[in-house]
């Protein structure tokens, strides 16, 4: 199978559409790229940039005539992406998208083109930083990253396997999983830290005397509240999107917190050594499985 | 005044107590350091390394005709090392500290060694890593970094003035605060942010399939959890010694912990926003602070 695309539909260009659209065309894999967002700006940008070779600000126009469509759109956008594709998507043309929550956007897509969710494989990119926009992206983010495919039961294998080889043209490891459990790992690998790197900032931004209680703050304290400082508007999206995993697994942490608060407040020594030494065990495992 | 050391006496050679010792010989600040711990390796190392001159392992030998004595053992140490200098602490030595709990030890020193109180200037230098031994120590170790002294009643002001210029002689920034004071900020800044990480890791190591989960752990997730891997054994003790305030903030965290995992359940966007750019605010005004 060649996979070369004719013309691909990046609908959002920031960090993660951009990127994607940088390492296909440095692969020479791509003949056109149209890019599709709200923002003038960023589209000139993206245009002398050389990530895209031209715009619209209509998704139906964005997708007419592609035989390939990259969804890039904050999840809350997801659903009326859908819709707006439905009447200029050519019958050959694949979807797939790099939403942070898989579940949501297959509800979205379900509900607002149903017809379809044969052409549309779920993905998500395991990649990214604090930065937006397309003067952030880069033709190798995705390179030695994992990119998670979730395909529907509605996907005929042709088109998993173009998607999949789209993704390890751009260098990435592609793994394949359901929906509800890729939405459970990221919940407790990602979207979980990220709920304690904000509720810890801002617990302490108010505290009395905040700005004096961050000057005592040590390294260890900007590394692990770096998160903390990612898009909000994205962050509260992804927690709705993926609410469904994320609440009760926040809540179990929330009773295992205030269990470890009696355990501290009692001196339990015996007890806090277990905890701490199983986790530095499984972060030193993590850390050399990585090497 | 002059800072002149004439004889230092570091009680454990490690990180901290390595560290002070190289950058006051750097500075030509010391005549002589007396090495005190248990491993003989590291003692042996820090003599070969030229951060110690001679070693001993006996408390009260290491004393023994010093004018400034660091304590740089772990926090549930201090009281048996007080109590161990008592008979041969020279009357106009000084002694100061390292400990990341500062209400502990003053009751430490003033339950086993109480005629010690006036001479006993109690600090904490906000530096360090996840590295330990004598081998990670570094001259520079606390340039530009802050310095908390917590001064006692009992202190004369010539005592506290001798302890600071020596960790202002090292390249520290020092200040001045309350013993309960800085259990409050040390509690929210840094002992609560290791509580998170390391509960964070070990929920996480307990999910079934766990090595898989890690598997999908994105960059963000390696700095979150890098204080995961911090020593066990010193913050069960940090955790016990500053109990009474880290407790009560864990447990109030948790609990807003909870309330945030209801918001995300009702999939409450207004509080989600307010919550993440309150805490994005106050992380970036903290970056920039520091630059």
């Amino acid at each position: 199978m060649s996979l070369a695309i004719r013309r691909l539909a990046v609908i959002g260009v920031g960090l993660i559409g951009g990127s994607l659209a940088r390492a296909l065309r440095a692969g020479g894999l791509v003949e056109e790229i149209v890019g599709c967002g709200r923002g003038r700006a960023n589209l000139d940008e993206a245009v002398a940039l050389g990530v895209i070779d031209r715009y619209t600000h209509d998704i139906g126009d964005a997708v007419r005539d592609a035989d390939m469509v990259f969804l890039a759109v904050p999840l809350g956008a997801m659903r009326e992406a859908f819709d707006a594709m439905r009447a200029t998507l050519p019958p050959d043309a694949l979807i797939t998208d790099g939403g942070s929550a898989k579940g949501s956007v297959v509800a979205d897509c379900r509900s607002a083109a149903p017809e379809l969710l044969g052409r549309f494989v779920p993905g998500h990119p395991i990649a990214g930083n604090e930065r937006n926009g397309v003067a952030a992206s880069l033709a190798d983010l995705y390179r030695d990253r994992r990119v998670i495919l979730t395909p529907l039961p509605e996907n005929d294998a042709a088109a998993v396997a173009r998607v999949r080889a789209m993704w390890q043209a751009c260098g990435a490891h592609v793994m394949e999983m359901s929906v509800q459990h890729h939405d459970e790992v990221l919940a407790a690998t990602s979207h979980l830290p990220h709920m304690l790197a904000f509720g810890l900032v801002d617990m302490l931004a108010r505290m009395k005397e905040n700005d004096e209680i961050f000057l005592y703050a040590a390294g260890g304290f900007r590394d692990f509240t770096r998160i903390a400082s990612s898009n909000p508007v994205m962050w509260r999206d992804i927690c709705i999107a993926n609410r469904e995993a994320l609440s009760p697994m926040l809540a179990a942490f929330a009773e295992e917190m205030s269990e470890l608060a009696r355990s501290i407040g009692e001196a339990d020594a015996d007890h806090l050594l277990t905890i701490f030494e199983r986790a530095k065990a499984a972060r030193d495992r993590y850390v050399d499985g990585l090497k």
